[in-house]
């Protein structure tokens, strides 16, 4: 109830009556009294004003718990938000192991040790990137998970599409836009052979970064130099959730095959010849699929081959 | 070098000299005696007699990390002991974050809430079961990992029978012997999409026990009510260690293959009309071989079908 209190006040343009709150959710005006006490204990700035009703003071594009919660629309998504921690990922992997919930989200305004695929390092400065990482229990066997990848990037892709940004998905968890790297997606698993515990996707975005470190200078970009406007990190972050909410359990009760169209079409790679890197060798070929389960199907002299791990360049 | 110390006094039936130690390991008396006492400070009772040498006293049938690692005859593998533990897999998982090397073994006396497959309690009463979990980080996909759980099945299945337990294999992972289960295997892992970042193999077995809990008498059975006598928990650990370490590199290589043959001798379900009991459904069929993957294969009237997940009724 307090959480719908918390989103009427949000989105309210100036005063809501104690009145309106309480007819709209069918509380007394005593309830609702009590909840704002609550809510002003929890730290949010409620203002009062007599025959005029209540006002949430917003905190402007801060990124915090309060923020994203007040701004989300679909139910169930938790938040716990952290100035500073090494890594979401790994905070999340912790909450996961202590029987957290699915759907429970750690964000950071600044990571200290963030890390990207295979533990390279993940840049997330104070007060500029976006940083979280999602809890979600999936009723899928392990051999079905690795095409959450994909289906995540297709629908972070459609969110940042609507934002008017024009962003594409490189194989096999990144977000371009203008060829350099704006998001980047990590997906770990914790299962038992023939059993998924919980699967964690970590979700970093560049959001309004004015400058990038020397070494990714040349293939990071962000949302604000794409666009010129400094961006509302926690608004951002509550429209991504609440795609992914929406659409998921499409994926797990179908897979990649409903998001497969899209992506082809998304596809930085797709029809080009590219030079697929892995841990032991090099080999070129052109991509020309996707398959259900996520890998990338490259042409070569001697046929196709099915690509699960590397990195691709084009 | 203490640790070979400490295996040779093992080994030895009465006395061994400081001279002897001292020509094989090729250090000097002085060394000797100084690691002597260092392993006196680590808790070993070493008695020493003039012109005769030292003596290691040994703890009888006790279960402890110097118990097994003096048994160990591979090197690499580290035993942390605890005389209760609520999960000897749980505390693994958490000793694999901190970044503990591969062949990091947990073992325990006592499990107080020690858990099978898909967090089914595994009973573990003091001072008679023999519970296990090892850290593993192979070169290998998540995909290509399922299959360790029969791997390690053929291999700790040879162990038994070799100290003369008629033993078989019921995929999907576990040790029978007259019918009833004396070993379970609980593998779990932890990996990106496509990468590998632990793999725990965590080992039950039923060694002392001369009762059971109600719920399980009608299908657990112990190696001492199997053989008469009462089992060296140490010995029979360190036994299985040793030949994990041997062979699962020709896992790490090769995969199932090299084992399959093996397994489909060992088996207690190939050529049976068995009945598989899955989350949401039960149906019947004739278990006719396994994938390299380690799935089943079933025949039923409909067609041949694989098998991931479920339990076996015969």
């Amino acid at each position: 109830m307090k959480g719908e209190i918390l989103k009427m006040l949000s989105r309210a343009e100036g005063y809501t009556s104690g009145e309106h709150i309480s007819e709209q959710l069918g509380i007394s005006r005593t309830g609702v009294w009590k909840h704002i006490q609550s809510l002003r204990e929890e730290g949010y700035t409620i203002v009062s004003v007599r025959k005029k009703g209540y006002r949430l003071e917003h905190s402007g594009t801060g990124f915090s718990a309060h923020a994203v919660s007040s701004k989300l629309r679909t139910e169930g998504i938790h938040i716990e938000h952290h100035e500073k921690i090494p890594s979401t990922q790994t905070r999340a992997q912790r909450l996961a192991q202590g029987g957290a919930r699915g759907w429970t989200v750690v964000t950071a305004d600044e990571q200290t040790g963030g890390r990207g695929r295979r533990g390279r390092p993940w840049s997330t400065k104070k007060g500029t990137a976006l940083a979280a990482s999602i809890i979600l229990r999936l009723d899928k066997l392990p051999q079905e998970a690795a095409a959450i990848t994909p289906t995540a990037a297709v629908i972070i892709n459609d969110v940042l599409q609507r934002y008017g940004v024009d962003t594409r998905i490189k194989w096999p968890n990144d977000i371009l836009a203008e060829g350099r790297k704006v998001c980047g997606i990590l997906t770990e698993m914790h299962a038992e052979m023939d059993e998924l515990h919980y699967l964690i996707i970590g979700i970093g975005v560049n959001v309004n970064e004015t400058d990038f470190p020397e070494e990714i200078k040349p293939t990071a970009v962000s949302l604000r130099h794409l666009t010129g406007q400094e961006w509302d990190r926690s608004a951002l972050l509550a429209a991504l959730l609440d795609e992914l909410k929406k659409r998921l359990p499409e994926f797990e009760e179908n897979g990649f095959t409903p998001f497969r169209e899209d992506w082809l079409r998304y596809s930085t790679v797709i029809n080009k010849e590219i030079t697929i890197h892995q841990r032991h060798q090099s080999w070129k070929g052109r991509a020309v699929d996707i398959r259900e389960d996520g890998r990338l199907i490259v042409e070569t002299e001697t046929g196709q081959k099915e690509v699960i791990s590397g990195d691709i360049s084009i």
